[in-house]
């Protein structure tokens, strides 16, 4: 019987070429797809459905960890999944060095991770199946495993992977890795037919890996153990492992393919028609929609008037466009984009912009995600402020102060736990309570449903950093 | 010496291709213009500034009377503006005929009226002043005046007058009128030279104009009579003067060029390079904003990458732009048109579209202006409602009663006068009160500055018609 198969999951990338959607406070892996899930979570739930899989394991940024195990919190499996936080990104051999050692450490070193980027989309999910157990099936006997995706298209966007001998049993032998090709040598591939494009997706035992880490990349291995040790000495149980920053950052950053697959003698691919495609950006969103019969495409309320080829994602404004050929339009509250399609990978461009600018439309929304849940701006204005505050259940905010504005709280759905100076007290649905600048105050949400609370901020100074965190369940004092 | 100057402004208009700014509850003369100004105003303020004006009279319908008086309060000469308020559109000729009317009463019969439509931009002032001295002193002659604008372009979407023979001391006989022309004739027309653009600006004495009907259109006559007199009667002073429902549907709905102008033997015109244009679509928006090198021009934030010939006109949201031609977007709070700048003329198309939907979203703004001053609509879900409401200075809410809903008030910004139940009692910035359900209240702003405040409304039912008013000051109980 086949070691355990531990599903980990890379979740990182920015989305850069995604904004206004994606933006570094919510990037790329937390966009929702059509079904109303993120990619995030489809990539889990996809992972969690094959046969054998044990618990996954999420590596992300610390930042993101409450979102991510939020995003997680009712997937089937997703109470099992544990987490490996880095302080900052490193490229992806690194981060699967620790992966590999935190699942050889938890599964033991036969146990077979299956790695997965949280940007990918894949629509035949059998085929998926399929290709997984060939793939498990290899690393069993010591194989590093690619997966190779039939190469219909003469895609310049990936790199790709020149299949050689089969190997019995399922797979081939790579004969080598090839970057990104220009347009005719994409067609060359395609006619040829053994060349496939690298998916980012692998399959390897634990110990294959860190034994490939020892003899190609010993510096990094070295560094990546000590990092290893440094971090699981510090964390005191729980579903997480923090990567320790100064030992984390003594790790070559370095793609997966560059420090082992593309010089290990024991590499396999697993070719595969899986109606795959990476999330890059948003003609691979836009395509997830339906188009109407002048393809136009919407994933909000709009109209087309005169209109081929348009795509409008929006948040809840209604979009209508007149005349247009080929135009994507992308609306959030405090930004929007409206782009030709074909200048898709350009995105990049705005971003840079709007960061040269200053403000923060290139980080934040205008709603924030915080551990206990999000607040979103619904007004500001000189002297006062007012947000939208939901609580998720169970959790609560830092017992805090403010020195230069005081609060009003109306609940219009749940009820609130509140301190509020040296009294504790319930708001209930419709009731309010005040609090004055420099009094000590927590909001709680004590019940099973979220909490609603409308805030108006009224105060001089109205800035996020007047506050003063006295006790704080999520560690952020 | 002249008989006074009247300007009466003619205020009307859907504007319904300047969908999603302009909307029926706040139509096109309530536009903002680069300078700040809206359409209503800057007309107000050229006449105003004309040597020898006498007070202005607005023609308007009966909705936009508090909207108008408060655009115009600022404005020098603006307190002693009148209102000549109509309870439906019935077209040019019956407006202008009561118009005719009521300034002969008010100022005698050898006043001079001064027409102008509230959507028309002239950039040369001093062109506009020689030729109203022109008109007027063809008006003091007896001819019912034209203004006609020298066709530099061959113009399509204006109607044309032919000028005859020279009046001494300025102006010339009309020819002939002639309806909108193909392009093949508007080129003849603009070579022919003898050919200007009817601008719809008039000038005439009030008793020539009240002749001119009582002879050309007796009908329309006595019953814009039969209607001044029924609206005279029951007008108890103030600065405005309702017309009577009954009496003016019974005034044929026709244009005045059609009743007056084309069938009279004494029309002049006066010809003028105004720099005039009537603002009928987006492109005359945008065309008064600097273009940048590339020729793209912004009425709000906007980052252009790539584009050449766009207009971004936004109400606070950045809006970004990449790899497009000639796009104009055009941004709202709840609603954002993107179009092709050729096809700015078919917009009526996309708000036939909203209205068939139903909703509201081609009547109304987030923002709705009452005439107490303006509540914006900043959030709304299942069982409450968040609005931001503005209290213009010594203005009052309606003495009020909700069945289904409580509120709680919040103060952001100046002092509120508040009747809660039996109670009356100041709240101040940063205080709030609560108003239970079934609660008989009144809001008023007592002070010299705006009062500011947040209502959040809670209950199950929160639609705008759950209000009993006890008293109005403005008519509304």
């Amino acid at each position: 019987m086949a070691a355990v198969l531990i599903p980990t999951i890379l979740s990182g990338g920015a989305g850069t070429r995604l904004w206004p959607v994606s933006r570094e406070a919510l990037p790329k892996p937390f966009m929702k797809m059509p079904d109303g899930r993120t990619l995030l979570r489809k990539t889990f739930d996809r992972a969690a459905a094959l046969p054998g899989a044990g618990p996954a394991w999420i590596v992300t940024n610390r930042d993101y960890y409450f979102l991510s195990r939020d995003e997680l919190a009712d997937a089937p499996g997703g109470d099992r999944t544990r987490f490996l936080l880095e302080p900052a990104g490193r490229n992806t051999a690194p981060a699967i060095l620790l992966a590999a050692l935190a699942v050889a450490e938890a599964h033991g070193d036969d146990a077979c991770l299956l790695v997965l980027p949280a940007d990918h989309l894949i629509d035949n999910e059998s085929a998926f199946a399929s290709c997984v157990a060939q793939a498990q099936a290899l690393a069993a006997d010591g194989w590093l495993t690619t997966f190779g995706i039939t190469a219909k298209t003469p895609a310049t966007g990936y790199g790709y992977i020149q299949g050689g001998d089969a190997i019995a049993g399922g797979g081939r032998v790579v004969r080598q890795f090839v970057e990104k090709p220009d347009l005719a040598r994409a067609q060359q591939y395609v006619e040829d037919g053994n060349y496939l494009w690298n998916s980012g997706m692998f399959c390897f035992r634990a110990k294959d890996m860190l034994a490939a880490f020892e003899s190609l990349k010993p510096a990094l291995y070295q560094a990546g153990v000590a990092c290893w040790e440094a971090s699981r000495a510090k964390t005191a149980g729980g579903d997480s492992i923090e990567l320790v920053r100064e030992a984390f950052d003594a790790c070559e950053s370095i793609s997966i393919d560059y420090a082992i697959f593309e010089q290990s003698p024991r590499v396999a691919v697993v070719p595969g028609d899986l109606g795959w495609s990476d999330v890059g950006a948003w003609n691979e969103i836009a395509s997830q929609y339906p188009a109407d019969t002048q393809g136009n495409r919407a994933a909000s309320e709009a109209i087309f008037v005169d209109s081929t080829g348009c795509f409008v994602h929006s948040h809840d404004r209604l979009v209508a466009t007149l005349g247009l050929q080929d135009v994507y339009v992308v609306d959030t509250p405090d930004a929007l984009l409206v782009l030709d399609k074909t200048r898709a990978q350009d995105v990049k461009k705005i971003v840079e912009q709007v960061r040269a600018r200053g403000g923060d439309k290139h980080t934040y929304h205008v709603t924030v995600s915080r551990p206990w849940g999000t607040y979103t701006l619904l007004q500001e204005a000189p002297g006062f402020k007012i947000k939208r505050i939901e609580v998720k259940a169970g959790r609560a905010l830092s017992l805090q102060m403010h020195y230069h504005r005081s609060e009003h709280w109306i609940v219009v759905s749940g009820t609130a736990k509140v301190v509020n100076g040296e009294k504790e007290f319930l708001v209930r649905t419709n009731e309010s309570t005040y609090i004055p600048a420099g009094t000590r105050h927590r909001l709680e949400n004590p019940g099973k449903m979220p909490l609603v609370m409308i805030e108006v901020q009224s105060g001089s100074y109205l800035g996020e950093d007047d506050i003063v965190r006295f006790d704080d369940r999520y560690g952020r004092t």
